[in-house]
């Protein structure tokens, strides 16, 4: 099956329509007609090489959202006209110790990325920026009736990468949880833990997103380039999540947590880090990391923002908008989620 | 009261005979006549000046056992003759979140440390290198009838620094823990992670001490010096209790760290350390510190202790052996805790 798509033919290249092939359906298969693909600022980095060498041409998008087309003999899970999603992976070896307790992200035997992957018929995956993916059912999330379609798109990577850490570290009523960063991961960040009952304090570098971080559920708001703001906060919070990927001074957070506080990055700078490991004997601390979520949380990440009426703020744009707005991403110039609506695709 | 002792002149200077004062017992004061006092690597850090200029002359010694001499009128928890001990705190605000959850060790307001530290009435702390001591009843704990006396000194830093964390990371059965380094922290952290039920594995530099280890109830011992064991132990433990206070290679370690586990120090090096996000973000891992834990915590300890018979393996020494105990120390040669008769002192 052929399908329109965009995708990049180099690292210094601009993304350009394409038709690229789709497998055909097999028997565990799902195709999907694919309604909105969020654009991830990894994405980006993908595309342009900054992770290593890609296989190109290279189609990315893993934050999808589209309706059932077709399902293989074997698929009892999903129905064509099924509204359903797929983030960041399309298959794991599913017998690992990680695969069995349900954190397929975390698979020894490598989980298969959505795109720019090896998949294990040996082909290249490719994303979300098409009309159509045909994804293994177990690895297809269902996306409840309420959830709006082009809203639900980032929650299949920005939503499950900040849920997943908030339960883990068990965000809730009577904990305090601050969000770094106010961007694609930290609105949902912020949305989530609100719900989630937890007092919610955004830090960003600046108060320009006071504002909104408000309207998003955050209690209190702060920024980081005020000194003031590491003595007020001190030993305050159980827990941080990092939305921001650059190099942060991990000691200064540190001593915002309260004793048994995590701060979790859910991104990483390319260099090490520096580290006062006084900065977690003095409070019991620890200092995590997390990288998206297994399928079963997932799943419940999307119940848990259909119930809430959670879903990602987005801007919804035509595919030929695409490499303006990575240039607007890279310029934090975005609130908070661009989505391509794959209609304009073909 | 005036009692024997023994005490650093300054930071060059070795341990000589003293005699300093006691204060009277206050009506919730304890007077201890103290029996044995362990040495701990930190007496010798303090007392040489490697954390900082300290108050001389200076008793060290906050591995302290004895028999109550004499209560205050409004002691009611312990009577005279019973068996108690001290460790690294004698006080602190008991007003703070910290000391109200049972964490005085982290005290707002901050602790008082056994020595070297400012007392409520603005009076040095001398340590346990001495006949006798005064201590808030609240900061002495029951040492049950069953320990062997000796063998129960180290247990107020030493097991109490290793027995916290074993517990806040539910060390336990069906667990994977290692013990990164065999001292006088490490041979108690395998013997208590045993007695807890987990399966113990040792990390050391070289498998010199192997059958010691194997004795104290590790269930596996490996050698760090050797390359192998690094992927050989790839993501296979959930804690990693790491004892040794020099620098190590952290992403190393976290390597070893199943999916959600914890490396965590009970020492620091005075250094920062550094480290690569990724290493925690691949496996859910936390890096994490800790340090010696609460009296309510320190008295679980020692009932836990006393009902698993679990004590440190000591070598009782006189009091005119402390500066050449202080040089074995240092160089390692300790099987695996000098502890002063303090019989000796006089």
């Amino acid at each position: 099956m052929r399908v329109h798509a965009y995708a990049a033919s180099s690292a210094s290249a601009p993304l350009a329509p394409t038709v690229i092939e789709r497998r055909d359906v097999g028997p565990n298969d799902v195709l999907i007609e694919i309604k909105y693909a969020g654009i991830c600022h990894s994405d980006i980095h993908t595309v342009r090489g900054d992770w290593g060498p890609q296989p190109y041409p290279l189609v990315p998008g893993h934050e999808i959202v589209g309706l059932v087309a077709e399902v293989g003999a074997d698929v009892t899970r999903h129905r064509v006209g099924d509204r359903v999603g797929v983030g960041c992976m399309v298959d794991s070896c599913r017998e690992c110790v990680n695969c069995r307790n349900g954190d397929e992200q975390y698979c020894l035997g490598g989980m298969v990325p959505t795109y720019a992957g090896v998949d294990r018929d040996g082909t290249t995956t490719q994303g979300g920026y098409a009309t159509h993916v045909v994804v293994d059912a177990d690895f297809v999330l269902s996306v409840p009736a309420t959830l709006d379609f082009a809203a639900a798109a980032p929650l299949l990577c920005a939503g499950i990468t900040t849920y997943s850490p908030l339960r883990r570290w068990n965000a809730g009523p009577g904990t305090k949880v601050a969000v770094v960063g106010l961007g694609g991961l930290g609105h949902l960040a912020v949305k989530i833990a609100h719900a989630l009952g937890a007092e919610v304090t955004v830090l960003s570098q600046s108060l320009k997103k006071r504002e909104d971080g408000l309207r998003l559920g955050a209690d209190h708001y702060h920024a980081t380039s005020d000194p003031a703001t590491f003595e007020q906060l001190s030993s305050r919070f159980d827990l941080i999540v990092n939305t921001v990927s650059a190099a942060i001074d991990v000691d200064a957070y540190l001593g915002l947590l309260a004793v048994d506080g995590t701060l979790v990055n859910v991104g990483a700078p390319a260099e090490p880090l520096s580290l006062n490991v006084f900065s977690l004997i003095g409070g019991r601390r620890s200092y995590a990391g997390s990288m998206i979520g297994g399928i079963r949380r997932t799943q419940e990440m999307l119940d848990f923002c259909a119930a809430h009426d959670i879903g990602a703020d987005v801007e919804v744009i035509p595919a030929d908008r695409i490499n303006d707005a990575y240039e607007r991403v890279l310029a934090s110039d975005v609130r908070y989620r661009f989505v391509i609506d794959t209609a304009t695709l073909g």
